[in-house]
């Protein structure tokens, strides 16, 4: 792409830079940006530098954070004693938006993968060992989405937390609400039959 | 969306008024930024700030320019006297970057569009007209696309310059390279067998 001006063609190189943002695309959105005023582009960049710059991590949990705490271990409501443990930021923001969940989490920051070199020492787990010693945790929740990583990193956790009486279980495995039999793949479907549900507990 | 950051929330709404960017795009791209370093994201937001607060548009032909005149204008080695007429900046972006054109430009910031209450006035129409009466053009090639709002402006532009002896053109209609018969819309094909060119000038 010819670009005629230098300042034009270095804001594009910066948005292709983004995931899943192409050249095209970035044009786009840099000649949307053109065409508003200079305020309310100068208010989008300085909110993305502030987000980056003053973002912090909660010291308890890992969540994003305001301040030393998340909003939601400072939330005094939510249940201490009911940790979920997920992969990442954006799983607690997917949680979060059920508005099903009304206790507390662990954000691991990743799952064992040593493919990738991922082990148990780069996330965020002698943290959660730690914590759930010191607070009056009553059951972990793992809420990993359901790979061999994923079930390696439940197994290394719980393998660690044995000697406590600690509760620990994870997310239902079964067949997607809208979903359809015929296309769910076998493991998923086996799964399902084996942790059937009384249909009580189901409707309610 | 449940964010319990204030910082991240901000930040995803700014993304989320881009166009074609929905609150879940949003995300991902504030989250990619918060793994990024804090100097890149900062080099990130200037960038973006600085292209709208110091981008200008050139004098002459309206393009975007570092200075008061566009880098193609200031060109010595491109002929001002054919002047390609077109109604955004994105259309100067992709005849450049076919590298076949070698005059200069005219951006009219759009096409006469009634319906959408945008008349000649609201155009870079008058200062076409005062240009081509003061620079020596010889050529207008008119690089619009091809609807009826296109055709009207051309039509209205082309009526104001008829006194002089301008030559008037305007980029070539037809199928598509790689495009099918069969799929030709009646207009194009009709007019491609009217407007036909001799094999020799369709291979050089």
């Amino acid at each position: 792409m010819q670009f005629s001006s230098a300042l034009l063609e270095n804001a594009v190189n910066e948005f292709a830079k983004l995931p899943g943002i192409g050249k095209k695309t970035a044009l786009r959105l840099v000649l949307h940006l053109l065409k508003q005023n200079t305020m309310e582009v100068e208010q989008f960049s300085e909110t993305i530098a502030k987000m980056r710059s003053e973002i912090k991590f909660c010291q308890r949990c890992f969540n994003v954070a305001d301040g030393d705490i998340c909003s939601i271990c400072a939330n005094s409501m939510r249940k201490s004693e009911l940790i979920c443990v997920v992969e990442n930021i954006r799983d607690v923001i997917a949680i979060e938006s059920t508005q099903q969940f009304n206790g507390i989490y662990h954000v691991l920051g990743g799952v064992i993968s040593p493919l990738d070199g991922i082990g148990p020492d780069q996330l965020n787990i002698e943290s959660l060992i730690h914590r759930v010693g010191k607070e009056k945790t009553e059951e972990l929740i793992f809420a990993l989405n359901p790979t061999i990583q994923g079930d390696t990193t439940i197994y290394y956790i719980q393998k660690k937390l044995e000697p406590t009486s600690l509760r620990i279980t994870t997310i239902a495995r079964g067949i997607a609400f809208g979903g359809e039999l015929e296309y769910a793949d076998e493991m998923t479907l086996g799964r399902s039959l084996q942790n059937r549900l009384p249909v009580d507990r189901y409707v309610s």
